[in-house]
């Protein structure tokens, strides 16, 4: 991402100068979200939303390809549900929204105070995620194997209190979708909680260019109460981790504690195994903090809400109306293009204003392609384009395109679909570059993450998969490098040698990062 | 909708018999919804929440269609946003949800309390609906008269705490879209207010099937603060009239409260003049109650998640694989066709279970059209296959027609589409057929509404639109007959005479209607 300096950039902050900034500048200047003014929440604008609009549709074909069913939960959910699974699950987290009242009444001087008449009999909590809601839901609609496997989906809001958020990252209310599944044996439940995590890489490479590890996370990182946790993990620019998505099997346990049984062939009581696996609008800052650069965001044509965008160069003349007709038939004419399996997104900017401020707000957002035409591409029957994401030539000047109209509606899917590719070859590189790899030693370690490197990307070690209290050992060492394990790769070579934690014998591959 | 005595139902209650246990029964036998333990929520079930997912789709095509852009706001609003609209609005509704703290703790008995030390400062109320906190951001996002309109939509679950619930038309938690828009001046607010009330009328009549009036709601209904609220107004099977969407024109009483100011073209600051919109999952409610019979729901083509259902009639052999080639073979062909604009969507039903179960619960579904597939159809052929909505021949019998396959395939589209517009046909004769027109004295209103009257339906009547504490003994005088004004239309002759309610002379036709 070597940067000639004589290139004009958009934005004020560099990825370089400071990483956490940028982030929030790319939000800002490519208006994808902004603080809402309640504590932790975030409104999410047109073009935030619409990228979300399309991981939503994407990833929900692949849902329901796999036969899973959309359904809807309630938003709240009784304490007492919690109070069950707070009995058996250690990491119970309790930061979360509680209703207690259903009535507002005047205070007596001008303003309102909840309604001590109005108190619930027991308090409401707003969902953190819906496995008790939905389990108790499967306890009445499961009866017997035939019922089974009971595979539900829903796409929702839920609310953790967070006491440091940042936005699309980590937001008290956020959305997403969490599947939740019953099956009647482990084995089919592992098969839908790899199946998941298989669907969340692959929409992770295909759709969002994100390369990602997919695998299994260490014991400690396990969601409370799962018997197995799988994760994505994306390296972020700044060499950190994103756990992008998660799949989880929880054994028997929430079946145990909603009561979900069903008959046996045998007519003998079984309880379910079940699953749960979830990615949500966090996977918006994995786009941003993968594919950004220091003139904010370009987005993957695959979730761009506009693909193409037509800036036509307009001068309150008489002349612009010819420049808007020829417009509207390229639009028609691109419209008619199929690009990564769909109709492509062409969008005309009409707005009023400058024609470069617009083709710098389209450079911001990241659009994919940006067409600009004025009255000499509609005298000579072309338009002049470029791609967001190589913009610069070699000069540090935007690598503009001329070409015949009719050429350029030919070629534009595939440029969309080169786009897609080239973004996921760029992100690929950079990451295989950050990782080191065969780090035996912890001083080794240390070494890779000292204060003097700048780009301290992941470890690659292999470990003897400790559990219990030396794996604690092990998380309390990282934690003095501000490093975690973020998982053990599923298609890995075997290891050899000795776990630089215990000496025992490694067993398995894992990646130690920073994160977010 | 006479049916004759030897007509097997599949529902154990008649629409006639009773027609609230009716509706119960049918949401509970097509699988569509069903009560969650969660006080007046409900869970949506696949079959209901995939008519959900459709309404969507289709509606959304519609706000976009018309510029309007999806964004989303936070679930919880600052409890002083709401005394700000107290204390300008005498009709502000207190029936909220209240969040007061953030935290729970363990209360020495192992149970959970909230923590007393994680009280919020200030109480967040779940939302009910968003002007306010919409307004807010608009107050951020308008700053001269090149940013109007502003055009936002978005989709979500809103709170109002009902004391009576009943599934899809009242509950708790429902799931919505609200379109909150802001203009320059009056015109153009109530452009959009009537542009958005002409888009549910058309929807409701094209992709639902049902027949609406759509019209001003008279003072007393307006939503609280709004100059002046328009609904689109359906008559349910029990001759009730369902509000099945709202559009307000609300004045500057919203933006004066937020601060929406603009600057116009001579430099002056005027406030904005908004206007908000909204249809929500009631619209099931008045699918089911518009087009249900004593067999289950029928499902409008546009909005059915499965336009076809195939159920191949097996017997646990090894023929049994070539009637499931065959199948899906028929599956691909009619998916390969376009019905209402869109490819047809088939489901071939491969579940374990009898035929005729499965026959019956997709009649109980709604599905429109369903195809039955057994030895002898591969055979010869063919396909055996019937409409939903006219299941029934004039012997009492399902009216299955036996058809070639590639005639069948041929024709499915047409069929559809021809159940699409017979639904609405069917449902649209029989409203004109159950309003009473000219009804222009008290008495003939009260013999219209009398006990001895099966099926009431409405009462048209010219008034002379009181206001204030006229319109409020006109209310009161219909309220002892248990009626409500439903709307004046839009599109209507001139009236003359005189208001039986008054005495002045009438300007304007009003329906009058017992409500859900």
């Amino acid at each position: 991402m070597s940067q000639t300096s004589n290139i004009r950039h958009a934005l004020s902050v560099t990825r370089e100068a400071d990483f956490a900034a940028w982030y929030q500048e790319v939000i800002a200047e490519a208006e994808m979200a902004e603080e809402s003014g309640v504590r932790g929440c975030m409104v999410i604008k047109p073009w935030g939303y619409g990228i979300w609009e399309r991981i939503q549709k994407l990833m929900d074909e692949r849902i329901k390809e796999a036969g899973v069913e959309n359904c809807y939960f309630p938003l709240f959910i009784p304490l007492s549900y919690f109070a069950k699974e707070a009995e058996h699950v250690d990491g119970f987290a309790k930061e979360m929204a509680v209703v207690t009242h259903h009535r507002l009444i005047g205070d007596g001087k001008g303003g309102l105070v909840p309604d001590p008449d109005a108190k619930l009999e027991e308090p409401l909590i707003v969902r953190p995620t819906s496995e008790t809601v939905i389990g108790a839901a499967m306890s009445r609609w499961v009866q017997s194997w035939r019922d089974l496997p009971l595979l539900t989906n829903q796409w929702a809001n839920v609310v953790r209190w967070e006491m440091r958020t940042r936005m699309f990252l980590r937001t008290s209310e956020f959305l997403w979708q969490e599947g939740h599944t019953a099956h009647t044996d482990r084995a089919d439940a592992m098969a839908e909680t790899l199946r998941a995590l298989e669907m969340y890489r692959s929409f992770a490479e295909d759709d969002l260019s994100m390369p990602v590890i997919a695998g299994e996370k260490p014991e400690n990182e396990r969601f409370p109460g799962a018997v197995a946790t799988y994760s994505i993990e994306a390296m972020m620019q700044d060499g950190k981790a994103l756990q992008a998505g998660t799949s989880h099997y929880l054994g028997t346990g929430f079946a145990e504690a909603a009561g979900i049984r069903y008959q046996d062939r045998e007519g003998g009581q079984q309880f379910c195994h079940t699953t749960s696996w979830g990615v949500s609008t966090r996977l918006i800052g994995g786009v941003i903090m993968t594919h950004g650069d220091d003139n904010g965001l370009r987005v993957p044509p695959a979730i761009a809400p506009h693909q193409i965008v037509i800036v036509p160069m307009l001068r309150d003349v008489p002349e612009d109306g010819e420049i808007i007709d020829y417009c509207k038939a390229l639009q028609r004419e691109l419209a008619a293009q199929r690009a990564l399996g769909e109709p492509v997104r062409v969008h005309l900017d009409l707005r009023a204003g400058k024609a470069a401020n617009k083709r710098w707000g389209w450079v911001k957002k990241g659009a994919p392609v940006i067409v600009e035409v004025g009255g000499r591409d509609v005298a000579g029957g072309n338009v002049s384009w470029f791609r967001r994401d190589v913009m610069y030539n070699d000069a540090g000047k935007i690598a503009s395109s001329i070409d015949p109209r009719d050429k350029f509606v030919a070629m534009a899917a595939a440029v969309l679909e080169d786009i897609q590719g080239d973004l996921h070859g760029e992100a690929e590189k950079r990451r295989d570059a950050n990782i080191v790899r065969g780090v035996d030693t912890l001083g080794a370690l240390g070494e890779c993450f000292a204060e003097s490197q700048r780009y301290p990307g992941w470890a690659e070690m292999a470990w003897a998969r400790p559990t219990g209290a030396a794996l604690e050992a092990v998380v309390q060492q990282l934690k003095t490098l501000k490093l975690t394990i973020r998982n053990t790769p599923r298609q890995a070579e075997p290891v050899s040698g000795t776990c630089p934690f215990t000496g025992q014998p490694a067993v398995e591959r894992i990646y130690v990062a920073r994160s977010y």
